[in-house]
């Protein structure tokens, strides 16, 4: 593609100079034709006998506009007259036009009045882009009319986006089919359309200062798509900086704070109930082998470790200091901490930003960039690494290793995520508490989690990202190899009302955060027991081979229930083929119903199970199973547990690992059962239908995103 | 209102003496002239001069439509020309009309053309009224055009409607703004559509043999509403025979039925491991005080009771007889029942319908209603009666008592039921199962349940509903009283297949489904496990008195995602008049924030919880509260439990009833913390922020839906 950068950054110069703020429609002409982006036939006429010449070159019917700097909403002063078929007409017209502008806006500089070939037919579709405050530059897609105005039906895209990005926005919207062609109209040209979109991208990344841009309407036929009207809007103020080390850089000092080899604790305190002494005897008590050093004023030594009055005093290399002691105090000690060349500061006090002390927090920012020391918080409960007992919190310790790392914004969801794992027995590799984000944020995070061997599957509970943008590009690469499940709070105006309140953050529009983080791959918890049960399920399921979901139920009911959370959760019910389908009806009673889901019926024996699940298991066209276990006095619950795990373990010898979930419904000897399979690495749940189906949605959502389907 | 029914009585003799299938124009015109349907000026033409003259005396533009009661689909026969606005383009339309329904169907029968004044401008929207296998006469209302062809943008009603249900349908649609007027276009005029609603409504129900009547499309104006184009299509065969008893009748017998008191178990059996000796130990293990006579061809008494050969030898009357033999039997025996005047037999054997034994069932059936016995299933797992320690059934017994009756279609579902309520504790007055419900179905329970004192909750697991009519008037009756919370299974396309090939049933269009369980009053639970929830919690909460809901939460993060729930589940936040604003400032650290969440900070002792809790309750405009607790050391969980429990009880004293729900988020103790509250009836969930909310939320749809708000 090419792109004449040069005419554009010319107009966006005289704009500048003029000190306006947005652009002529001739101008946001040009700017469009220099990025190949269609409009109809149109010039500027300075004269009633010039918009007719204009006109009859162009061809009837016309439009004409009023092009005035002072005059941005032109529909408001009654500066568009359409359908102007005659040289008389078009005479008329403009004088009315100049008439309308001196009544809306006596002093408004006239520039002439726009002669544009009117176009008719097509789809009107809209094609924006705006600035977000966390993401950046966006470009938007939605259909006109109606359809955007009433349904806001509007996908969005990280500018610039490429072609097959915006091919996949045409088929985002609601109202999609409208494109492809409804009541006998013909559909759009979707090559022609997606091209519009990748050039508007390229637009506004090329050039920060057109902060907001409108094609509206955009004609959409068979044969093209044409920006009928083009308003754009620009802000040359610079960005605002934003600190931003090297992915080398966030590697070197996330391994040093997440994996540390020393730790010191300032504010250490020998008083039961303290939380510099709640901290100490996590460190201690979790079991974490590196060096703890207690800093204190006074005390000789704390919980037997030999105390120090300063960071300074230590003799060997400190990675992190674990600040306890109160918000005020911290400026005083960071320097030190600085000095010592420790990693990272793990800010646990409260009383910064989240209360208003706003230039607090933004002093203990400037001394750590002096310092190039990383600051975690503040306002947070600390955080968790298990492959190094590392419990470096006041909160109760979490021991329980495993794969899913996961890091919240808020103490409350932190407290819910070690409640939770604790309760189910979830295996972690880290829970981070993030606070007011002052500087680690989530995209430190996944750059260390990316390469950490022990980390899997990243679960983030999110209220606002501050720089959406670096998040996204790193998000973007590694959900490619492990899934990511964000918790975005704040969806709805109201929750977003109340994320301020609460932490100052400014969340974004939702909109734009659902199509990123699609965008991005990442898979978006709607409610934090998602999240939880995600982050749980995740790292058990393989990763499927393919789109063919089996059910396999002893319970009719359940049967049906299954198959509506299969439609909910965007998973396809496979056909059976003709063969796999005798092979079932083989092994079910003849009343059993056959077809996907397999119904097995209430009365059969394990050997029924057995069979069954082996064969789904075998044949390689079925790729997950979600089995519908009904609790009977023939199969108790934890014969089924029994026979199920010894199925699958079987098949895992013989290579073969298939997502599989399994719904229990039954008496309570179900939930026995569903421990002892969660225990086996078989995601099994207790009264309900919809939660296995939802987990398996979440590892089809992401295997498809990362490219594996 | 007045409608002709003479006229339309006339012309349906006329169609169905003809021995068609559809009306034609002129017919469909006189019919929505006769139920005062507005049509646009018109009349049938039976020669060029003739089309020529009407259109002159309706006035141009107009449009010509064949008018053929073989052609129904007069676009597709080249049969409609519009747009005409001269004397010799009706002309010439006359000609082309007749001779493209001449090449389209050279046999069809011509009637001449109908000549219509051409409408323009207003909004096109559907009104339509169809025949449901289920639900019988629905009208339809919809957004015409691309709403209704990409969106299905639609609604329904159960036929005749009301002015009030018929204007609620307008706000339904997705693009309810649209009829409200956008894009400067004016809002068209809601009570005439409204009319025009009920008219169709009215009329399909006064005749139906009018099988489909789609009136598309109506165009709608400031002014009016007019229907441009009128299909209906007929079928004079009688509908099918419905066996409905009185309300009278199916009281007295469902009281024999669920409140027995004497129990006859045909098929009783002395050895373990059979479903005739488990339902013998359940009746007696239950507790149940009434008498139980065991039938056996041989056995002198089984568990200590003296066995009967036939249910005629039983001394004294018997109220039900749970069959436990196989179905090839029942209709042997089921006579004697009949003659005994038994008033339900319980038919737990599966082997009938749902394996297609459809006549054997239907056998079964035919002797009931000879003997007038009620059937309960057959293929089922039996059914629980708490009030009087039942356990009908050859599961495991259950027998803590509560308020809430449950049904299920299937017996995973009901299994899933006994298991939930063991384990949350949930008490419950019935457990019932419906299977293949030859007979006794959701109205006939709804019909008992209204009146049952033990009974204030009630939790359908449908999958279809065989007479939805019944159970709609039903419902809409008891909603009012009792909250009725429906899981419909099969809700989706995938669903209702795997519904048919499990019990044959046909699962009705989930769209009519969703409309006329809204209509009802009914909560609709969208999965098991919402089902289960809103039973539990629904018996709990106390019914608001009014729309103001409070978030109290001691985690801001919580706060933002109980507000993302609120708007999920339709709740107001209230906003705090500033006095009772400033009560909870004075309560809250001054960095806390107020407005709605009040979010009291994580580090407050318990007096502030308790103080500002009391506040919520004690102010008359809170109407109901959310409660968001964060565990921390200075107020751990069960102090957190007991506190809020003396609060509520307190307030409870003084007679301040309101619906509270709170989340708790913290480590493992929480769980204990939540069981203490649910003993003390306060719905508490650990580790959710939207089940709470979702629960509080089903008990406002349905306070909402009883007039009760």
């Amino acid at each position: 593609m090419h792109y004449d950068g040069d005419t554009v950054r010319a107009v966006l110069e005289e704009v500048r100079r003029a000190g306006r703020s947005a652009l002529t429609p001739p101008e946001a002409q040009r700017v469009c034709a220099a990025y190949g982006i269609p409009t109809p036939p149109q010039g500027l006429a300075t004269s009633a006998a010039e918009a007719v010449r204009l006109a009859q070159d162009i061809g009837f019917p016309v439009v004409l506009k009023i092009a005035s700097p002072d005059i941005l909403h032109k529909t408001e002063a009654r500066g568009v007259l359409t359908g102007l078929t005659s040289a008389a007409e078009v005479e008329r017209a403009y004088a009315t036009l100049l008439a309308n502008a001196r009544a809306y806006k006596p002093d408004a500089t006239l520039l002439g009045v726009q002669v544009q070939r009117m176009l008719s037919g097509g789809q009107e579709v809209i094609v924006g882009a705006t600035t977000d405050p966390s993401f950046g530059k966006v470009v938007a897609f939605g259909l006109g009319g109606i359809f955007v105005e009433v349904l806001q039906d509007v996908t969005f895209r990280l500018a610039p986006t490429t072609p097959q990005e915006a091919l996949a926005m045409l088929d985002e919207l609601a109202g999609a089919a409208v494109l492809r062609g409804v009541r006998g109209t013909p559909g759009v040209q979707r090559e022609a359309l997606a091209d519009l979109i990748v050039r508007v991208s390229q637009l506004v990344h090329d050039f920060p200062a057109i902060r907001e841009l409108d094609l509206n309407p955009v004609f959409a036929t068979p044969e093209g798509a044409t920006a009928v009207d083009a308003r754009m809007v620009v802000d040359f103020s610079p960005p605002p900086d934003r600190y931003r080390p090297s992915q080398e850089e966030i590697l070197r000092a996330m391994r040093r704070i997440m994996q540390p080899e020393a730790v010191a604790v300032i504010g250490a305190s020998p008083e039961e109930g303290k939380i510099g002494h709640a901290v100490m005897q996590n460190l201690i008590n979790g079991g974490y082998a590196g060096q703890i050093y207690p800093i204190h004023p006074r005390a000789e030594a704390i919980l037997g470790r030999p105390c120090y009055k300063s960071v300074l005093d230590i003799p060997g290399p400190v990675d992190i200091a674990i600040f306890c002691i109160p918000a005020r105090l911290v400026p005083q000690v960071l320097p030190e901490v600085g000095q010592k060349q420790i990693a990272g500061a793990i800010l646990i006090p409260s009383g910064f930003a989240e209360v208003g002390e706003v230039a607090l927090q933004q002093e203990v920012v400037r001394i750590a960039r002096q310092y190039n020391v990383r600051l975690m918080g503040p306002n947070i409960y600390g955080f968790y690494y298990t492959p190094k007992n590392l419990c470096a919190t006041f909160c109760t310790p979490y021991t329980e290793r495993g794969s899913v790392a996961l890091s919240s914004q808020s103490g409350g969801v932190g407290m819910a995520i070690v409640g939770f794992s604790r309760s189910t027995k979830m295996g972690v590799s880290a829970i981070v508490g993030l606070g007011n984000k002052s500087d680690i944020d989530e995209d430190d995070l996944l750059t260390f989690f990316e390469q950490d061997p022990h980390t899997q599957v990243i679960a983030m509970h999110v209220e606002d990202l501050k720089d959406g943008r670096a998040f996204a590009e790193v998000a973007q690469r590694v959900s490619k190899k492990k899934p990511i499940v964000v918790l975005k709070a704040g969806r709805t105006a109201l929750g977003a009302r109340a994320a301020r309140s609460h932490t100052g953050a400014l969340a974004g529009n939702d909109r734009i955060y659902d199509a990123v983080l699609r965008q991005c791959g990442v898979i978006r918890a709607l409610s934090l027991n998602d999240m939880l049960e995600f982050a749980r399920g995740l790292q058990v399921l393989p990763t499927p081979k393919g789109e063919n979901v089996l059910i396999l139920t002893g319970a009719g009911g359940s049967g049906v229930l299954l198959s509506d959370a299969c439609v909910d959760h965007g998973l396809q019910l496979m056909t059976l083929p003709p063969d796999l389908d005798a092979a079932f009806r083989e092994i079910i009673p003849p009343f059993g119903a056959a077809g996907n889901p397999v119904d097995i019926t209430g009365g059969e024996p394990p050997t029924t199970y057995r069979r069954a699940i082996t064969v789904a298991l075998n044949d390689a066209r079925v790729h997950a199973l979600i089995l519908g276990y009904w609790h009977t006095i023939i199969t108790p619950p934890m014969v089924f547990a029994t026979l199920l795990s010894e199925v699958v373990e079987e098949a895992r010898q013989r290579g073969i690992h298939k997502p599989i979930v399994a719904s229990l419904v039954g008496d309570v000897e179900v939930e026995a059962a569903c421990q002892y399979l969660m225990a086996h690495h078989i995601l099994a749940y207790p009264y309900t239908t919809e939660k296995p189906v939802a987990v398996l949605g979440a590892k089809y959502r992401w295997a498809r995103a990362a490219g594996l389907l």
